[in-house]
């Protein structure tokens, strides 16, 4: 017997739509994005693959993703779980920042360390600065040192565990299918973990949105049956995938 | 110190508008239902009556509805808890028939009867029939004593006062702002309860779609300060009731 487990990336955001690093900023869907979410709420319908639970970040991007999805797949009703601990990267100082003036203030080498890099974060943010999330309710209930000023990679994955172990895993040992809606980095840290991808490999890893990655994994270890998972649309995720990699380079 | 809760009956479903009845059956919202929802999450986030958890149906119109309306007062994060002892009145063996026909077929008195009598529920479902919820997932883990074949006002207030008392006073005695997104019928049930309304008012009491009714309760009693409550826009709130008074007459 495996479990089933489904990663769905958020759709185009109206800051990815503007090439501005978001991470906590709580920006909406675009109208694109949205149809995104309805285009993987189908792709799983006609694969029957219907989640028993889902898991969200506290960020719209995200929730408003799964809810659309949903809807299209008639599983509107099932239990929804969220965590601060799947939401985004968050970007220290660079929330806000364009990402093609980043770039050129800053040069390629030090934009992708930023971007890409396994363990090294950005600048923290300012506290009370425009972009920061301080008094921001869904956050109250934080201990200080637990919420975070800036993220690498790293630190998304080890704050993300937590709530793997504790909250998706005993869901996915019921049995149930379950649907993990979040974002670029949350996901490509929990890809990281499941299939044990290396430092250096994860940096290059790209996840496509609004597209449905479906993992079988072994009811013993809890690791993949086969590495990667699989996209419900492959051809359509290869594509979406190269055009991730190239985003901040135009 | 009192406790603050609001109610908000979905806006109007595919079958609302064809005048069919509709009970457990899965149908959506209307296009002008999802006007009617984000127009009540406007209205929360104009009164600053931001909800701190969201209790919902088991059927789409109500869950959409709130998805809706908490993404217009950008609080799609808050945590969201489902029961099916929030659903719609289950109208049994009317459920998919026309609302004029089964009036020109039955007569106005047994037609009233079945709408509007607190005692007295149309006939049961039949098993297996079109628009019964057999083999529905969502119900799979209700026993079959519990699970309703049909029901009158009385019956919906039996199954959904338990999910008051276990589910969403705990909320309210944490301080929660509570939103309840859900039916005509639940929410009847619910007003009857909180106002202490009699058996024979309460079928004359419309709840109009898509208008936010806010409670505010004794933090002792759990009763309303102000009987009957305050919608925020009252005076479509008022015409909105009386058009769903006179529904099903045409």
């Amino acid at each position: 017997m495996t479990y089933t487990l489904v990663l769905l990336r958020h759709g185009e955001s109206e800051w990815n739509a503007k090439n501005l690093f978001t991470g906590w900023v709580d920006v909406k869907l675009s109208a694109s994005g949205e149809d995104e979410a309805r285009r993987g709420g189908r792709l799983l319908a006609e694969a029957g693959l219907l989640p028993d639970v889902v898991h969200t970040s506290l960020l719209r991007r995200a929730i408003n993703t799964s809810e659309l999805a949903l809807a299209e797949a008639a599983r509107s009703w099932i239990p929804v779980k969220r965590s601060w601990r799947l939401n985004e990267r968050h970007y220290g100082a660079l929330q806000g920042k364009d990402k093609a003036a980043t770039l050129a203030e800053f040069g390629e080498e030090q934009f992708m360390i930023w971007r890409r890099s396994y363990d090294v974060p950005p600048p923290v943010i300012e506290a009370g600065s425009e972009y920061s999330q301080d008094g921001d309710a869904r956050y109250a209930d934080l201990a200080p040192e637990v919420r975070p000023g800036t993220e690498c990679l790293k630190d998304v994955l080890d704050r993300m565990l937590p709530y793997w172990y504790d909250g998706v895993v005993p869901d996915l040992k019921a049995g149930k299918t379950v649907l993990v809606a979040a974002h670029g980095n949350s996901l490509r840290a929990l890809v990281k973990h499941l299939d044990g991808v290396s430092d250096e490999a994860i940096v290059k890893l790209n996840i496509p949105t609004g597209m449905p990655l479906k993992y079988e994994l072994d009811e013993t270890t809890l690791k993949p049956v086969k590495a990667g998972g699989e996209y419900l649309d492959p051809e359509a995720a290869a594509e979406a995938a190269a055009a991730v990699a190239a985003q901040g380079k135009k």
